[in-house]
């Protein structure tokens, strides 16, 4: 079973955004066993949608589209897969009731004749009502095949695809069990890896593929295998990660989730042991502390923490003592601990996380070479530090020393 | 001048990465004239490359493919290429003696074979030296039609777009000229916006297309422009821009600029003012200081931020006093004042934001509805409060949160 995704409008064609919808739509799509044969970006034309149209119809089973649904003039995808079917737009009574209770609930304006328009649907289609926009989603069967138009704006086409289509692409087709695994490696290059494991990667069964994704000083290996046996797909993709482990164990650092992120672990772990946690960040300005409160329940854990970015804030706030910093330099292994413990006190938590660096490009406040980070990790017993150096790419180094920051700290806990 | 992007991995297929190598070369393209009629993404699967290949080269001038050149097994595009162009490849001494620097820089290790393999390039194609990885990329022209290969590695393909590919396309074609201005107007909804404009919108010459980009309570609208005449196009948008005014005047608060966001401008003027700010962050978790920080040079006006998530932090780090919590509940302007005030003096910088508020999807600490915000800016002679009500969202709060304060400081400063 092959899906094809399809995303409408301009702005993707000019870079204005990134599409980020495809990504979240491959990745359901994958959970319940249909594979993305292809994810194309077209133009908000009618003759490129129905060209787009016609050759995903070629090559998938399953066609998703996004974008276009719009009350705007230059949203035509909706007549566009109307002529496309050779059908008519007819006013859907249900879609109607919705975009009317929006509007009580939270427009409290009369529905003008464009807001109306918004419920007419092509007559072959079936309504996926939206409950956050007046755009509906709209499911089309054709023999076999199956094309879904969604909004692109994305928290709308997300609760779409998780309570409308999802479900119904399961009913409708028979589907395969399809499971990737990622293993997180850790400090040797791509070539090096694949030349350590070569033989175990040519012993991998037909079914289960190797991917190799370097990215920020990681390399990330994922096995993928597809079919109907979950049991049996499961049980070899395992047996190959136990093969593997010998041969990666001093830079594995862990399995990737597909579900949670290093800090949804440890947020999990805090909330489980009661425990909680402070941070005080300087090269990495905030970011430690956005990641761990993009996570809904981090009050549970997260007191807080500080961003001295500038030394001086490092004294006045955190009450490092200037001779302290004179003698080891703002960025040093003993700085970070000092900043972990006063940042730990000022908050009251049971374990901090303290990071001061250079991520370049210039040298600022510190004489450390660009891309030197310290990181200290203190609980009640122990305290614990490290200098990296992590390359001389602003954002590369922050988002490392993010990462091994998150990674010190799981293994304290 | 049409050109098509092709991003080769099953990564993106199966949603584990966000294409935003599409998005980074779509806009270069665009900056010097290049339109770009499609991206595709395509499976590590022979055939597949072969088949968008030759769609591209139907529909499009000039071909970008990204991805799939890396040194492993699961890499297949260099020797796709070859054969779709009926080439072999062969060592480029060039690009050897590069992969050679970067190990003798970086790695330390001697060459294996698949290093020095990495040499290898389409005979057909000039090689376009990589800084930053062992990758070549590629450039083939096929009579008028040119074809180029870059790793998917973003930082290693950036530095190949500006360094190498733009700069050859525009010596080797004749570039029209593209405009695109964005305007960001806030509070109307996007059926509103369009039936107020829509005169004016009706009115636009042909060659001036009008996109609408609703998003978080914004919406952005899209002027853009296409042709030979750059002083004429640039005067027809902004003599359109001035139109539209004042039928907008009330809703909007600024334009994208394609270069730099708002905490970018907020950087550029504090800079030149020689001033500085410090930011107390609550429900915004630190998102407000990562946003600034992500800016190179952010050290000269960014002295550092407390993110004091939990109502206890507010009490001991910030100090402020249980019993104004207690009269005016957590969430209200009076504790956003009193935390702006704190902080400021803390970091002893001009101007201070603060924002506490509830993002959900519990109420956690206070009493106040989700999507209650209040944010606080204050200078050395003004306090100025706001509250704020963006939903129930959690994502889309904490953004719009983070919008919000940064436009108020901006209109502070």
């Amino acid at each position: 079973m092959q899906a094809e995704i399809i995303t409408i409008g301009d702005e993707i064609l000019i870079g204005q955004v990134v599409d980020t919808n495809s990504a979240f739509i491959a990745k359901e799509l994958n959970k319940i066993g249909v594979s993305v044969y292809q994810i194309t970006s077209v133009q908000d034309n009618k003759s490129h949608i129905l060209k787009s149209l016609k050759e995903a119809e070629d090559n998938a089973d399953i066609i998703i589209v996004t974008g276009g649904l719009g009350p705007t003039k230059d949203d035509i995808t909706k007549h566009t897969i109307a002529e496309y079917f050779n059908d008519i737009l007819v006013q859907n009574e249900a879609v109607l009731k919705n975009i009317e209770a929006l509007w009580e609930k939270y427009i409290k304006q009369s529905l003008s004749q464009v807001n109306i328009d918004q419920a007419l649907i092509p007559s072959k289609s079936k309504a996926l009502m939206n409950k956050f926009g007046s755009a509906p989603g709209m499911w089309i069967e054709k023999q076999e095949k199956t094309f879904v138009s969604l909004p692109g704006v994305p928290f709308e086409m997300r609760a779409l695809m998780q309570n409308e289509v999802l479900p119904r692409l399961q009913d409708k087709y028979e589907l395969p069990f399809i499971l990737h695994k990622t293993l997180l490696t850790y400090g040797l290059g791509e070539s090096m890896l694949a030349a350590r494991i070569e033989t175990w990667e040519d012993n991998l069964p037909n079914y289960i593929k190797l991917a190799y994704l370097p990215n920020l000083g990681k390399v990330r290996l994922r096995l993928s295998a597809k079919g109907n046996d979950k049991e049996k797909i499961t049980k070899e993709v395992n047996n190959q990660i136990k093969a593997i482990f010998p041969l990666i164990q001093d830079i594995f650092v862990g399995f990737e989730d597909e579900e949670s992120s290093i800090e949804q672990k440890i947020g999990k772990q805090l909330t489980q042991l009661g425990k909680t946690v402070s941070v005080a960040e300087s090269c990495t300005g905030g970011l430690i502390a956005e990641r761990i409160t993009a996570n809904a329940g981090a009050s549970a854990y997260f007191k807080g923490g500080i961003v001295s970015y500038a030394t001086q804030a490092k004294t006045d706030v955190l009450g490092i003592s200037n001779a302290l910093i004179e003698k080891h330099s703002v960025v040093s292994t003993q700085i970070a601990e000092a900043m972990a413990k006063a940042v730990r006190k000022l908050f009251k938590t049971d374990y901090a996380i303290a990071v001061t660096g250079n991520a370049g490009p210039t040298k600022g406040d510190s004489d450390a070479d660009i891309g030197t980070v310290c990181i200290a990790i203190v609980s009640k017993k122990h305290i614990y530090s490290q200098e990296f150096h992590l390359g001389n790419h602003r954002v590369k180094v922050i988002n490392k020393a993010v990462n091994k920051a998150f990674e010190m700290l799981r293994e304290e806990i």
